[in-house]
């Protein structure tokens, strides 16, 4: 062997760039996330106050549960817990997420139509997989969680977009998700209440929904990991209501609800027409797939009973009313603000969608140079509308991405700045 | 839209059977395991005894120390642990887990060296995901862990196999190594100690191997799962020792040292050559991999210092002395099977691979055969050695993989039905 090296000279090594992933760097939340991060003044007078990210935990006003915290303790002291899992999810946690999630169908949910996953992003990532092949695509809406879109460039799965209409309270275009669809179109993704654009969608609508589904002969994927956070004046109506008309893959978790999304602790739900998912084979993907990747860990999995029949609905109700006061501070303050409109008050979720109208503005450009330089001045996170995979703008270009799901104080002092920050670079001649 | 159901009519859902699953599927262990498992008599007279998984957290002698459960306890009433964390780990689990490989290595690791993983089943899907570009092709071990066969098929990494050598001490044929690469090989993987075959390769051996990849300028992935659970004379040779001379990708967990194979906590460590990781991007692809996919719980990742730092050397002790204990008991009983050969005794991990003599045998005609009579008459679980994917045999034809990392009374009955079982298909006529 020697030390010739072989055709390993200085360099030489026979791993490396993956173009494929290069492509898809760009396109996640938490890349966008880091570029705007990274322009924050680390040696800032003022802490960093994040509008960008759907997670509360780490304000003391969404603490969650003692319950949930002390069916986790629980379930790490017996020590049975800490052998693998069934690859499907252990029966309790099943049993415990279908009874759960029944509650508000007209029909039940079996422990068996239940897929346990660690956290919704893995359900995302098993069902895209499971969807994926060759030639298939996939609706995805617009503005929308640019996951679902990463995943699909991942798996080589189209990614067609319909858009949601801000005018109509950001109701799905059915007309665009008809002319979209073609006979490889596989599913559309739904995300109820909205990520980002904090409504929710009225039981009439997701029922036209449905018929459109089924009437394209297409899967519906609802995205309902911000399930019953509403504050508004539409309820919550989970889209497996129609499992009877059209199949239906419910995802959540119990990360947004209970406010630990650090747990990682969510699922996959099937409901549809008598036997569909059996017979044509998607349980089978879906098991492979569950058979080749990472599970939840087996005691948060033995705590899930516990956390969904016990916790208390004075914690809900908190929950909701903090956020619901956030939302009304948010509405109320962005009025204000000149060269920002918001064409919905939100209703649930923990997201807001504004339109920035640069032509306001003196010396800044677009959604991506304001958010670079409200994190450079002010310390305040937002993201922008925009999003771009391979050279397709695919987000809303000038629109921001705002989650006020932040201590209402914090919620305050972020959007005085955010304000001052507008007025500071306001076109003068106006 | 009406009642017309346009093209979906009944069973013309336009989503399906996808060919890629469907041919992994027979690859996965866990696969293997339903189908042994789905033998076993429900209503047994006897209890249902594992041959089969490295999974001994449910017996009460390899109980975890409570200094890993207290850790958890006290990360989950903190309260501080329950947000996302970053995609790479956070902080101080990165800093943890850097010290707690440099104790053995002539160099120190670094945080920025490590990625955290949800288990060490995540470190090789990220890794072989990332290594996957078009017309790569990755050596893998015969017989190994087929996990990787799986991810590499998942990813369209082509998969070449080169075989340990029972005669040798289930050493690596590097002729056949070397044989089987081209200018597109990306890397080698090496599990040590081995599943399944309980050797511990040696200092020499591994510097052999770091030659050949050297000369064949190839990155060496290093499944170490079992690193530290060795009782024979071969002392445990972490692969990044060799970092100075080829890159090395170490893949851990407290899986199976800590025997918590539920938490789901392990991680990537990069050793290298200088800067070859991020010269050639390979860095960039691990951190969109990992913004792509689901992470560890995060307050078990807080939990990481206190498990790695504080566990007492007598818990470390206990667990090795017990699997050496069930490693001699695994070994002194199979020598007295006639149809079985074990070639080497195990001296690592919690496996060793024994050659099934069906020419001994009455009625039983392969491996897979005895594995599924075995399940239904005598309630012990072991795996055939055989293999397929996509046609092609993988494994070992007609031998076994047995594991030993039971509690040792339950491993002598269980050694005991078998030899009834072996006795009672003999030939007569021998």
């Amino acid at each position: 062997m020697g030390d010739d090296g072989g055709h390993a000279a200085a360099g030489r090594w026979g791993f490396g760039a993956n173009a494929l992933l290069a492509g898809i760097s760009a396109s996640s939340i938490r890349a966008v996330l880091n570029v705007v991060m990274s322009e924050v003044r680390e040696d800032g007078p003022r802490p960093v106050l994040p509008l960008a990210h759907g997670d509360p935990a780490c304000f003391s006003c969404f603490r969650t549960t003692s319950v949930a915290e002390e069916a986790i303790v629980d379930a790490v002291r017996s020590g049975n817990f800490n052998s693998y899992a069934s690859t499907q999810g252990i029966v309790p946690a099943r049993c415990a997420i279908a009874k759960y999630l029944s509650r508000d169908l007209p029909h039940k949910l079996s422990p068996d139509d239940i897929f346990v996953t660690a956290g919704c992003s893995q359900a995302i990532e098993i069902v895209i997989s499971a969807l994926a092949s060759p030639g298939a695509n996939i609706l995805l809406p617009r503005p929308g969680y640019p996951f679902y879109l990463a995943r699909s460039a991942f798996s080589g799965l189209e990614a067609r977009h319909f858009d949601l209409l801000p005018d109509k309270g950001w109701e799905i275009d059915l007309e665009a998700v008809e002319a979209l669809a073609d006979e490889n179109t596989v599913a559309i993704v739904l995300v109820n209440p909205s990520n980002p654009c904090g409504n929710v969608f009225s039981h009439q609508h997701l029922a036209k929904v449905a018929e459109t589904a089924k009437k394209l002969g297409i899967l519906v994927i609802a995205d309902e990991v911000y399930g019953h956070l509403t504050f508004g004046n539409v309820p919550f109506t989970p889209m497996a209501a129609f499992g009877k008309i059209v199949p239906v893959l419910t995802l959540g978790s119990i990360s947004k609800r209970w406010v630990v999304p650090g747990w990682r602790l969510g699922w996959i739900a099937k409901c549809g027409p008598d036997g569909v998912f059996e017979h044509n084979k998607f349980v089978d993907n879906v098991r492979v797939l569950l058979n080749i990747t990472t599970d939840p860990a087996t005691f948060i999995q033995s705590a899930v009973p516990t956390i969904l029949e016990n916790t208390e609905n004075e914690f809900f109700q908190k929950t909701v009313d903090i956020l619901k006061k956030a939302a009304d501070i948010c509405y109320d303050k962005l009025k204000e603000i000149d060269c920002i409109t918001c064409p919905h008050k939100p209703e649930g979720s923990m997201f807001v969608m504004v339109k920035l109208n640069v032509s306001h503005l003196e010396d800044i450009h677009d959604d991506t140079e304001f958010c670079s330089m409200l994190a450079k001045e002010e310390s305040v996170i937002v993201l922008p509308g925009k999003k771009h995979y391979a050279g397709v703008s695919l987000g809303l270009k000038n629109w921001l991405r705002v989650t006020f799901a932040i201590e209402p104080s914090s919620l305050e002092e972020a959007l005085g700045r955010l304000k001052s920050f507008c007025n500071r670079h306001a076109k003068q001649s106006k």
